[in-house]
């Protein structure tokens, strides 16, 4: 019933293996530090910490539950990466000694962090690590959370077994406000999603979650006073209010603020699902399955709408301890106002001037009843307007001119523009993206102004099984950008320890790197090769998913239902294969000639084996459903791209130069595959374009 | 600080890679029959039909939510898998059609299950799938359930689009008990574990979860009536009866009983921790952290005992609707009775002759509590006795004369000796433990009393991490076993298929293949090259734990605390790629000779790769820390039994015959390398042995 397969070729299969597995993995290289974010101080000195099942461990001055529950996770951690069993006691605990003058660790707390942690509380401490002993002081065990991460990420191992490097680290972030944004709305994200992501947050020292939590695609929060809201907007996929004090509480626990976002007065779909009677066009209204900017807005002038949102945001005052909540308040495009003859009357009888007057009234209406519940207010761009209050935080997504005209209105700002991870840029661009950098225009009042930035985790082209993959290991080259000094700014050193990083947060139980060989798996289907396999998990690991908002032009068919399942979803967001790729024909164009040979051979070793993987992969994909059969001109490209840097390559070992011509011809070819299909796109055409420019006559 | 690392050797590497991705993977030939388990009556047809996005589905006869959500969840598996877009309705449900003779998947279903199934429930189901349609007739919706699972492993690809082939299928089960037993108690295992294992259940028609709730190491559900139990018996790690009701409420969805067990008298450390004075010793207990059997066993003289068992008893009857509660009754070493004076009185007193009998006595007052509460007891085989109550059911584990005998007396049966896949045996011995083989020694009377059988996941060496990898694939060999006809036995067919569910299991998000690459990556740590972890993934492929309890002796320092992140930990239960060797092995020796060579050529690619593998594990291993270093010798071994397959195969390629002292010598080495180390063992030691037999002058 089924043609018997292909037998696997093993001599092409064995090159494009060892190309695969040499090079899916970034090289881990040994390094002066390998932390991520780098401390403010740090300064190694002699001898190491050896550490064994024996370790012992003492509380110094402070010690309460959350101290002792911080240090048992750490604890536990450090187990299981070690697999050393620590000493406990009849009911479970890890053993403490008595005396801190002989442990071996030492914990050094002067006083307890709050329960829930707030803006500006202090997150320093200082780790101190001799031969015989390691101290970790700090004014609050927010302090010692953060201590106790960068000592997770000091331990390593020989044959002698695991050590801790001597070293002295003064510690303390730059930016008080570090954050990451998640949405589960547009794709729903359950619980464990969201814990797994704290974890990874606090590995990195970020410290705010901002939970996105209604949209058009989704209303995702348990309303008691107005049930209909979650009941009609979310399919049934929601947050119960004990589920958001489970993740309120997780969150503390880890040293994170939880920062919760009504979005209003536009991306208000699923409110009026239930609720029509409060939007600005006559309804009904049905969830939006779709990506984009839509029509559906609350009415300003309507007073049932301020009256709803008196016993919603009320409630979710009370449910939020933070004292901050965001409004949204982004991309309402106006038309269902503008349509809307009593809306618009509304706006000259009370001198608005126009749609973004009456967006303002809305602002301050809604910010009376945050402050009737104890609440600031914080909201994107769009709600700066010369009649925003001043306390309200502006959130900047827009550009850096947001943050510059924010500030000079006196308003405090988090900056997200150049943060936005759902686009798929790599992370050095994240990683220069300087809230104040040494040439900001901003200031120096306005750059008091400036709390920090938050990574935003738009949630279109994610679901649980990829969203991992779209925010870790990039996010903690953000989270260092905001913890670290603005001198730390070395790219390459970035993508270096990001290696290490990755691994900790896979140990830390994220998903980014281990569901990748499943999808492809399932991609490739019962009847592929291992061969074919092989070819797919190397193209897989050279492409990269389109940019910016690209994707929706590609698969416009998609909705909220569709699988995300494709070569796009497989496909990481940066090529770490490619970066390393790149660095490599850097290295090479710019070693002395005598000293090309070996970096010459490994750039030939694999383009060669990209070029077989490149037609085993075209041949497959072309033989495939649909689905799969549209990713196949990129596979077609990256056999021609892999040729012409074959060729280039040659040539430049040769020490000929091709004429101007062929430069033109190769150049068209790679200008060619620059096009984008399926949503792909091949990130080695500048790496290559250099190899041509050296193999070519000036 | 620390030494750079070694540069990868680029040729050898890409050796034992090639090996590595090749032989990982059971390939998946093509063949009649793919599915697991397969169908008691199964008819291939002409033609195939043909399944995209516009798919179109309607319910004949019963119609009501439980079938809606059971359909509901078998396509949103469908598009998972094949990446379609079905039909929905604005609030999200899928469009179903309302003519079923111009639907492609009619559900015609006579009517509604029950709500919590139940043993003996009808699970038939009829599949008929043409170039038109596929019709699912079942009498309930249980048998809609087994039918969509069918379908959903039917589903095939090409260049085409995906397709259903045409077929004809009658399908029932052969026993109707079939269950896995989970136990959370000796490593605690989360919601998550226990609710991605009953999707696994229903994946192979698995029908019973059998919830192994209490024991020396932890109590794991929580009591209302007496919290102390729970409270001091669990280190806060149990689930709360609202868990328990989803557990039951996901179980059903399912169409998967849960028959819950609390272990009695002995077993009972952690029930004694808070009441010492139920114990037959004086106490004061702790839970106890190691494993084995120990002497802590409740008072049968004693009243309280009772009493609180007519609580806790009457509570998780209440709890648990299944009518069936299993009571334990194994192992009691019997040491406490015999040192109290007062039980050995009672014993005296009551004529009860020895401590079977108070253990019968005990029985019987706990099965005058379980009648009550309208309950039936199920208890492992030492429960049988001849003052056993007749309705009782004998669980036997013991051995197959625990059948026999308990039949004899009348008692239902069910069977897990033979299916212990916590002692880490091939799938094939537990395929062919037939319950009923067709030379058994039981008269039809008797058979009629074996209701099926049940797999076993002891945890004492699981964690979340690797449960899933001691459960699966495996268990489905044995879900075969006691869904499919007796006449259902090739083994190598059974290996075969059992690659594809495997693939199944790993779409239905089991992490049983998901996980291993990730604790591979974290045992290797950061310095270890990629070919060092080439090697190290070649290497755990190719090894296997030790069986039976003979980890225990190896690692007998390890207690509940200790992390499994070790080598055997890593490796599978069974290693596919050297069973797959095996029968290459066995391919290649009964070969004509003139079609040797490509087999030839296929083992010795295959041992060299070994062979490099090994020695740079062994280097590895002995320059890394002690828990890793313990390995080493087992990669030695593994170096010079490759070389003695190559040596074995050179002589049979070259037709020549080794005289006997080689032979000698050849299997000295064998039998060497057949010590285990670090709780590890070389699986392939057979086949080489084989080559070797056959490379040498008889």
């Amino acid at each position: 019933m089924l043609k018997s397969e292909t037998t696997p070729r093993p001599r092409r299969a064995a090159r494009l293996l060892a190309a695969l597995l040499l090079t899916a993995m970034p090289l881990l290289h040994a390094a002066s530090v390998d932390l991520m974010p780098i401390p403010a101080k740090l300064a190694w000195t002699e001898g190491r910490l050896a550490v064994d099942g024996s370790l012992s461990v003492a509380l110094k001055n402070h010690d309460d539950a959350q101290l002792r529950s911080t240090l048992t996770r750490a604890l536990r951690r450090w187990e299981e990466r070690t697999l050393l069993t620590f000493r406990r006691t009849d009911t479970a605990e890890f053993v403490l000694a008595s005396d801190p003058s002989r442990a071996q660790l030492v914990i050094d707390c002067a006083a307890p962090a709050r329960e829930i942690p707030m803006l500006g509380d202090d997150e320093s401490y200082t780790l101190t690590v001799s031969a015989q002993q390691a101290v970790l002081s700090a004014p609050n065990t927010l302090g010692v959370l953060r201590g106790l991460e960068t000592l997770l990420q000091l331990i390593q191992r020989d044959a002698d077994g695991w050590f801790v490097p001597a070293v002295k680290i003064q510690d303390t972030p730059r930016f008080a406000w570090r954050g990451l944004m998640l949405d589960p709305c547009r794709h729903w994200m359950p619980m464990e999603v969201i814990k797994r992501n704290l974890d990874a947050m606090a590995l990195v020292k970020l410290n705010v979650l901002h939970f996105h939590l209604t949209e058009d695609q989704g209303f995702r929060v348990e309303s008691k006073t107005h049930p209909e809201l979650h009941l009609q907007g979310s399919d049934g996929k929601f947050f119960t209010q004990d589920e958001i004090r489970e993740i309120i509480r997780y969150a503390a626990e880890r040293g994170i603020r939880v920062v919760p976002e009504f979005d209003m007065p536009g991306h208000a779909t699923a409110w009026v699902v239930s609720h029509p009677e409060l939007g600005s066009a006559p309804g009904p209204y049905v969830i939006e399955r779709k990506w984009g900017i839509f029509d559906p807005v609350l009415d300003p002038t309507n007073e049932a709408v301020y009256k709803l949102l008196e016993d919603f945001l009320g409630e979710m005052a009370a449910l939020f301890p933070d004292p901050y909540l965001h409004i949204g308040g982004d991309e309402n495009n106006g038309k269902h106002w503008n349509a809307n003859e009593r809306i618009q009357q509304f706006i000259r009888d009370n001198d608005l001037e126009n749609n973004e007057g009456i967006h303002a009234y809305f602002n301050r209406r809604v910010r009376d009843i945050l402050i009737k519940h104890g609440k600031k207010m914080v909201g994107w761009d769009e709600i700066l307007h010369p009649d925003l209050p001043q306390d309200a935080i502006v959130h900047s997504w827009r550009g850096r001119e947001g943050l510059a005209a924010a500030t000079a209105a006196g308003h405090a700002t988090i900056l997200s523009n150049g943060y936005y991870i759902d686009l798929c840029f790599p992370a050095s661009d994240h990683y220069h993206n300087d809230p104040i950098p040494a040439d900001s225009v901003l200031t120096p009042e306005q750059q008091k102004l400036v709390l920090g930035g938050e990574a935003t985790m738009w949630a279109e082209w994610v679901t649980p099984e990829t969203i991992d993959s779209r925010i870790w290991p990039r996010t903690a080259a953000i989270a260092e950008r905001l913890w670290s000094p603005r001198e730390v700014n070395d790219t390459r050193d970035m993508y270096r320890r990001l290696g290490y990083i990755s691994r900790r947060l896979e140990e830390a139980g994220l998903n980014h790197e281990r569901n990748r060989p499943a999808m492809i798996r399932r991609l490739a289907g019962d009847r592929a090769t291992a061969e074919q396999i092989a070819a797919l998990s190397l193209f897989i690991d050279l492409i990269e998913p389109v940019k910016e908002y690209h994707r929706g032009q590609h698969h416009h068919e998609h909705t909220q239902h569709t699988p995300l399942g494709r070569l796009a979803d497989c496909a990481r967001p940066e090529s770490f294969v490619v970066r390393e790729f790149s660095y490599r024909v850097g290295d090479f164009l710019s070693a002395p000639a005598n000293a090309r040979a070996e970096l010459a051979a490994d750039l030939e070793q694999q383009l060669t084996a990209w070029l077989d993987a490149a037609q085993v992969v075209t041949d497959f994909l072309k033989a495939s459903p649909a689905e799969l059969r549209a990713g196949a001109p990129v596979a077609t490209n990256l056999h021609e791209v892999s040729g012409v840097g074959l060729a280039a390559l040659d040539a430049i070992n040769a020490g000929t130069k091709h004429p101007a011509s062929w430069r033109t011809a190769q150049l068209a070819t790679l200008e060619k595959a620059a096009k984008e299909h399926d949503a792909l796109l091949l990130p080695m055409l500048g790496a290559i374009r250099e190899l041509v420019n050296a193999a070519s006559a000036p």
